[in-house]
């Protein structure tokens, strides 16, 4: 009989509770993995809330610390016991997607076929845990196309240093390689939450010298200065566009990152860049987007508009690591709080209503 | 006393006409150009009508073909007598925007220091001739810049073989090159005006080989095949998006150009690529824009939206008549007219209600 | 009992032969593909010869083009009978290497650990099929990794028509994929072997418009014409490196494919280009390469250097027959022989000393 | 009757002495500066040597620091009294080679017409200061094409926080652009030079987080470590290829730059890198270059070697005074000594024989 396992699972709108499940079988391809470690995401957020359906039952979460415990068959290079992160997405590194230079998009493919202005268009791209197979808020996961997706943690690295890999801070760092970034680039960041906060970190990575972080908590803003921001705009107190502008001698920025995904910061974005500039999105909208016409030059102005989901694999959490390993960013004062796998239901409320100065909670079974 | 020539210029919303004007003087970067042939463009009838506004007075028009007549002091490397184009945008390239990338874009600068939601964004870019100086549908024009901008054109091409290269080939080209088009890729181009002609057959130098042009005219679908197009497709009698992604297997194109600046052709444009393609647009939009969510895959879909306005320079203008000459694109079928420039009014008339299967008119002052 | 198959094995320098050997077995990632056209690469010719050294017993060839016979339990989305091709790289997508952009390069990395003087580099990558595992000369062969490496025959494309595919088709456009082609360029593709013609299609692909092909076989450079050339030069009569300047007006050309592997052509290529250009190397060559000074601007011409193992992998190969099926590019004429496997004894005779206008052989079991 | 101004000018090899000239006059492109702080590089030397040839009486020096004293007709927006840098190269943007992405080399062309292995290929390129017209070891210099060549100094820097920028940072920047740097690479850079400590401040800007350093002198190795380096290598003491390969698991650096000139420092770099990684060279070699096959990978490596000249024009070095502005490089531990213009026979003997830890001499007229 299989051996049980507890983990977070959504029953329904508004509740996500343990329960006890089997804890998998694993195929050739497969690893099985005690999770050490793994947190909350704004995305668990919305599926918690109803606004992004995954199947009664499943297990959330996406972002993965443990221990191998079992390897498939045809899974080289790794020992069980190994201390290992895998990617809030875990691509397919087989797929045409993947060979085509979309290595997350894989699977989104069948699903494009149905898109219409009626039935919208689903959002499974290559991200599987917690949203297409049973997730990281447990005991144990599954992970899939094991070879591709399984990353060493370097030895005097802890789960906490490495928590931030899987999602926020490859998301984050996306956005600032999306932007086009070159030495000495003046780049908007609009939003300062986890992943605004390692887009700036991204940004100063890539050589900008100005850096411009946008929130209206003040608190994230002295994070973001930590991080690398030079200016720090309250949009509470400041006109942003008219500040970067002042900044930029009229010009505009020659970037700028969006994290978080509105309409209004999307706009502001758009506002704030250049002729020629780069916009880099983050946001995950909730609805159409309108580009405003004139900071778009009326389609004239030589601009790009990129967007992003979270990449992953061994190799890009091993770079990730690597940073965090050559104490070019730190990352450690993003997990503000910690708690068991069994208190994950007050957890989610915690973060849902980011109270007490939460930013990420290091969630422990 | 200043010798005079005849010019069209604006007179008011609805008037444009021919007048008499000074032949101007020549400074020491400036070139005066004797025109022997010049065009009408689709923005010149914006112009016509008062929906993009420009001085009263102004000479209109933007695409030279001519003569060197006088070469300022300081411009080496030409001879009077020479026979040059230019580009409708005529760059100057020793401005931060050109070393920055993006040199249609200078002067955008101080401009973009008043954008806002209630006056707009004027486009004026690096777009001087019949913009912010007199224009090309006259016996002379001058051009600013000259060393950067007048490019001889080779012996053995006509007027008429190189009358697109300023504006409309090179527009309709860097609407292929910002497709990031690699060999074997599907590349859906909307509308098949002459910029979009020129689009379908830049996006089969650049490697593309299922290329799908679309439009509701099946003269210029015909001409499309010529220029390029694998497969045409007649919006009128099916559904676009559902054929593209029936020639792809459900998986969307790697790319689509869009080339009328309508809110429908850019939304069937996103609709017709993959999670990881790009929206190439060369649109001039008159509202906001709308990205539909589902296709844009509420911002995770990995998409790049590229704009552009037309690239200028000798170089550019040197490589595109390059083209010509090697017999690889022949533009000839996109002249299809021919008027004198007293008959200019009339010249207007035709091409603004696309009589007679006009596509270009030559206009020969 | 293992069942038997005939397979073209390296017996030791200077003889290849046929041999009987078990049909391989079949594990979870990998299928079994039964043979119907493979054919003889000029690397199997050094094997031959005792140039590049394999184990003796070893099943040569690297070019397949068959029918699925039997799957792995973990590959799916294919079905048995299915005609495939797959690359003469094989890479393994889940490796650092592949996910890193360099898939070819996997399994180099051990390699270079030993690299010195004394003791050499071996050359072995993401080649696998016919240098460390059994090829492609035989009955039947095993493909590794075969979720992402069988590409599925398109219908209507015969086994003559995909048959470059593998090897000379990929590494040719890889030639022009790596020289930074923009709309315009002028193009030097030196030497017109297979490879080299299959680097002249692509260099017309990539929307090159003086391509100059060079060789000293004049049937050679008449393909080159067929295929894209605009001017052909034979070395035998003309200074090749004065044939470019003035071609280019003194400017040089923007890039230059070598496509032999000689130090002569090496530097020819080098001489070619102008300063700020593209050398992009194809060759495989046996001793130490030397870069000229003047040619190469001491260092200080902002010159580029790029070379390349032939890219593998599904969907590389899927885009390479799309250019077939398109019409863009006909590479008949590259396959000028037949023989059947039991005489190819005879065709490595015809092949490795160029008789009878032989460019490649298509070989059938 | 010309004013006279003191100019430090080449007599013949061994003697570079200060001699009385003519303030130049000013052309309608020109800007005439008042040098304030200039200095000499390596090449100077070179140049003192006769190891590189250049007109006797000609002003050497090509690193300017000053006050506009009087600007060209038609240089606009610019005020007299300004304080500005100009780039070591000061590209025409108005060039063919500059619209073509390669702006530093212009006037090459004509001169690549006469390459040959006997006579050599003349290192203009865009270098012009100090090599075809008279350079900034002087009172005063003549710049041409002010109007893409003035860069304004911002408030609050002084003339010894800029000094670096017209050639040494720029370069050295340039050799960490060229590496296709990606965040969490390992980058080796071989020698710690002026330039060679720019390009580990490069490096690290780009976003490599394991930056080996080497040199054979442990001050420089210092210096380099509070640049950015995070391992530096004392050549003297350890084999550096081993070292990198141990560090690096045996993969070998994802790239190296190299940044002194030699074929044994050529070679380091070769062997450091992984397959597929890239060779930035910033060396200017007074010899042929041999590429060892092993390293190379017998040209299957997927290598990239790319070579650079020293960016100039305003954008750029508006970028680079926008970093020591934002403090994030900062390069006043270079300028070592302070010298008047009247004691520069000795400052080159200083400079040219390493004496007294001396990186750079800021030169005072």
């Amino acid at each position: 009989m299989a051996q049980m396992m507890k983990a977070a699972i959504f029953v329904e709108p508004g509740r996500i509770e343990i329960a006890e499940k089997p804890i998998p079988d694993v195929g050739p391809n497969d690893a099985l993995i005690k999770i050490t470690t793994t947190t909350i995401c704004g995305t668990d957020v919305h599926i918690l809330k109803g606004e992004y359906p995954v199947e009664k039952g499943l297990t959330v979460g996406h972002e993965p610390v443990g221990t191998i415990v079992k390897l498939g068959s045809a899974v080289k290079g790794y020992q069980e016991g190994q201390r290992v992160i895998a990617g809030a997405i875990c691509p397919d590194f087989n797929s045409y997607a993947a060979q085509d230079g979309a290595p997350s998009q894989d699977g989104s493919y069948l699903v494009a076929s149905g898109r219409c202005g009626c039935h919208g268009y689903k959002l499974t791209a290559g991200w599987r845990f917690g949203n297409l197979i049973d997730g990281t808020q447990a005991e144990y996961v599954l992970v899939p196309d094991a070879a591709g997706n399984l990353a060493p943690v370097p030895d005097g690295l802890t789960d906490e240093q490495v928590l931030m890999c899987p999602d926020i801070m490859s998301t984050g760092f996306v956005g600032a390689e999306n932007a086009n970034i070159k030495i000495g680039d003046t780049v908007v960041v609009i939003a300062q939450g986890p992943i605004g906060l390692c887009a700036t970190a991204g940004a100063k990575l890539r050589g900008a010298t100005t850096i411009i972080a946008v929130d209206g908590n003040d608190e994230r803003l002295a994070v973001a200065k930590k991080l690398g921001a030079d200016v720090t705009l309250n949009f509470r107190n400041v006109d942003v566009v008219d500040e970067v502008l002042k900044i930029t001698g009229g010009k505009g920025a020659d970037s700028a990152i969006e994290a978080l995904g509105l309409q209004s910061t999307f706009e502001q974005a758009m506002r704030c860049i250049k002729p020629g500039g780069t916009l880099s999105s983050l946001g995950v909208y909730s609805s159409d987007l309108k580009i405003p016409l004139g900071p778009f030059g009326a389609g004239l102005g030589d601009h790009k508009i990129n967007t992003a989901l979270c990449p992953g694999g061994k190799e890009r959490l091993r770079r990730l690591m690597n940073v965090i390993e050559s104490g070019r960013v730190d990352l450690k004062p993003l997990v503000t709080h910690e708690r068991k796998l069994d208190d994950i239901v007050e957890a989610y409320d915690l973060f849902a209503n980011q109270r007490d100065g939460v930013l990420k909670i290091a969630i422990k079974p």
